[in-house]
């Protein structure tokens, strides 16, 4: 479904007068990456002006603000290329805040009071689902306890997931090599893309299953707590495997499809179906409960309201949320909370490029502050394109994130800044050398195909957020 | 909540080399028009040199082939920004395809036989709702009897209702004259904007129901078949009245602020919640029915999906389509097909600059093809901005819609030229001229209530569409 990936971001840098500066993004696969630019323009136009302070003092109402506009409004609301934009300045204006006052992302809001952490919250039309009142008293439930988990995570790390060895394409001895790779570097959950071909995909599942469930294969020393892996159809030594067909199915097709990938016994099948289609999820995971296969989504969730249907309809087994696809961190803060009360555990969706960097913020809000705990979660590993990255996620020996401690990481989005000249589109250096090369073959920047290799990085920047002459600049 | 209203549209036109012309709109309020010009050129660009007969052939797989983008997908799937401007380039392939075949848009579908209307319909993530070979029966028990209806809606013209009456900021005078005038003008069914404060969306109500309640206020030789209005909480006279909240509440908010409303007897409640929340609308339905109230809701379900959850959890009691909001006409044939297998009633959304123009069509399929039936369906009307087009949308002295049969009519959406002249933004004259007036005051364009004046409307020119060497012209 997602071919031709040419991964890039939309990218906005906030300043003020002050000299602070934020940065936010949203992802996307290539082409149309320019119309969320477009877009961010647009929304940041209102913020130019405002004071920066005065958003610090109360970011939910300055969320309330960004997704008020009502002529915004009128293009989702709350979805799509404007929401990713409000996402991006969003979130720039969070990265912003936690630099100035020199904490990484997820400190600054774990030592929130749960009545500051309610009134950064989202609530707006998922009161059915969970109220402020309701949510004060599930993080005044778990606020004694913080510091503690706080310091075991810091310690041990946060659990991952790699999707490295499974993509689509890959050969057998490739995914037998990656496989192997992976073990030896920790982990014990593995996610297989399927969808293309049922025969095909069993195939190389079971080639999978046979390296991960062979005692031989594990490293010296493996402990797996048993908890951590109760009902993921584990194998034998512990391993599980999720599959991951990217919104290929109808409904009834899913249902079919992943009968026949019973016999690779997955902890659960992702975006079986339209990622809207929290009734369709719903009926797969019922239709796939005999056979002790879950249902995840989130990835393509575009807003709390999708979250809140899932969880009302008991219609996923994981919860997968986005740094980018939701508007932001108010929202999901708010996502974090319903998961919380329908006792859903988030494994949040990461790769592309910055995702690792900022989800591992988020979980750790999940597990230090909200939901209380993190062996079951894994939170996904792709080991791709950090390097452009001033402060990149890392994992540690067990396969695990280390916790992003430098106090002026904020929420780890700043690009290095060779990155930023190589990558920006269309005047960096990747771009004009490349538009050299392929002025004979007369095809669209971008356009077709960068698989694998950095794709284009948009920057528009806003200056003056602290003044009042400020104005927008996009390049 | 849709404050503000700048009623503008992004407007493509697409050549052929032989000649063709075909015109396609989607419609917005104002700030964003430009972001959705921006994505349609983006759209535009994949259908440039391809063969228009070809897509004539085969609207289902050009339809596919225009949401099938895997770095567009990226952006929605099949929602906001990108799914609008996809609406806009599927429906002027459309128009053009009417235009080609010297039928108006309904027309040139009505007379499909059950297996191109099957072929044309966008059925993917929809076939636990609906399968093909179920429209299929569906449609071939209609076809015997689709001369009959067409002959019968010609004739008569398509059932309508009137929102001008009740718009929030009227005062009661302006109200009661309204009202007096639409009765007058044939209406039966009126609708009421609610939810800025229950004491006076009260005392409105009971002024426009003791209005539309009292026999002396009828026209004279007023007949209403009473199958037209059965289960609408109609009045003695046969008036009927309906509340439209347009996203203002949360789901325990509806049902509260509903309760009080009780009084007014409407036949529904318009959008009380997200749009996207098809589990709050299930629960608002459920909690009304003993207060006789129901549940409508459609002009901001972004795609078929949406509508496919409404329908599956019994969330409506009248579905109301859009003719911009989801991908164009393929998905609104899903939608009226499930619609009719569901049994829930198709009451399009109209007025905005287009809607009516457009919707008209598309009830028409509805009726004549899909569902059969027409006496309890009504279709919005709002007299506003209609001397901007070439075929211009019109109700008869019974308050019914006239039925377009212009053989070059199309889809209806042809602006005048002089309004094109007038409205294209920013080089029409009406916003040089303003743009004139206003330098001293610094504002930017078009972002402040033109409310009630005509709005912009951005052209977009797409040359070459059967041509090799096409290109795309962004103006």
């Amino acid at each position: 479904m997602n071919k031709e990936c040419d991964y890039s971001a939309a990218y906005i840098i906030v300043h003020t007068d002050a000299g602070l500066e934020g940065r936010g993004m949203t992802f996307t696969i290539g082409r149309g990456n320019e119309i969320v630019c477009f877009a961010i323009n647009e929304i940041a136009k209102r913020i130019v002006g405002m004071d920066a302070d005065e958003i610090f003092a109360d970011m939910g109402a300055f969320w309330n603000f960004l997704v008020a506009d009502p002529q915004h409004r009128w293009l989702g609301p709350e979805k799509g290329v404007i929401h990713l934009a409000t996402a991006a300045v969003s979130n720039a204006l969070w990265d912003m805040f936690a630099k100035a006052r020199g904490k990484p992302l997820w400190k600054l809001i774990v030592d929130f009071t749960p009545e500051e952490f309610v009134k950064a919250t989202a609530f707006r039309y998922i009161t059915d689902a969970i109220t402020p009142e309701e949510a004060l008293a599930l993080l005044k439930e778990k606020e004694a306890t913080k510091a503690a988990r706080e310091a075991n995570v810091i310690e041990k790390g946060y659990p991952a997931y790699t999707t490295s060895v499974g993509w689509l394409g890959y050969d057998d001895a490739k995914v037998e090599r990656l496989t192997k790779e992976a073990l030896a570097q920790g982990f014990n959950h593995f996610k297989l893309k399927v969808g293309a071909d049922a025969a095909d995909d069993l195939r190389r599942g079971l080639l999978i299953r046979s390296i991960i469930d062979n005692p031989a294969n594990m490293p010296a020393g493996r402990e797996i707590d048993p908890a951590s892996i109760a009902g993921k159809n584990a194998g034998p030594t512990g391993c599980v495997l999720m599959v991951d067909a990217n919104q290929v199915w109808d409904v009834p097709q899913a249902v079919e499809y992943m009968g026949k990938l019973e016999p690779l016994k997955p902890w659960f099948i992702e975006e079986p179906t339209a990622p809207d289609d929290a009734v369709g999820h719903a009926a797969i995971r019922k239709a796939l409960k005999p056979l002790n296969i879950g249902v995840a989504t989130g990835e393509h969730a575009h807003n709390r309201m999708t979250f809140k249907q899932l969880l009302q309809l008991d219609a996923i087994d994981v919860c997968q949320i986005d740094s980018c696809r939701v508007g932001g961190v108010n929202e999901i803060l708010g996502i974090l909370l319903m998961s919380a009360k329908y006792g859903v555990p988030v494994c949040p969706h990461a790769g592309g490029v910055g995702l690792c960097a900022m989800v591992i913020h988020l979980i750790l809000i999940d597990y230090i502050a909200v939901s209380g705990s993190m062996e079951r979660n894994v939170l996904e590993w792709i080991d791709h394109l950090h390097e452009n990255f001033k402060y990149p996620p890392s994992v540690n020996a067990q396969g695990r994130y280390n916790v992003p401690l430098e106090a002026q990481c904020g929420y780890s989005v700043d690009f290095l800044d060779e990155a930023i000249a190589e990558f920006t589109f269309p005047e960096g250096t990747y771009w004009t050398t490349r538009a050299a090369a392929e002025a004979k073959a007369a095809k669209l920047n971008g356009a077709n195909g960068v698989n694998g290799v950095n794709g284009h990085t948009n920057g528009v920047a806003i200056n003056g957020v602290n003044g009042a002459n400020g104005h927008a600049n996009g390049h």
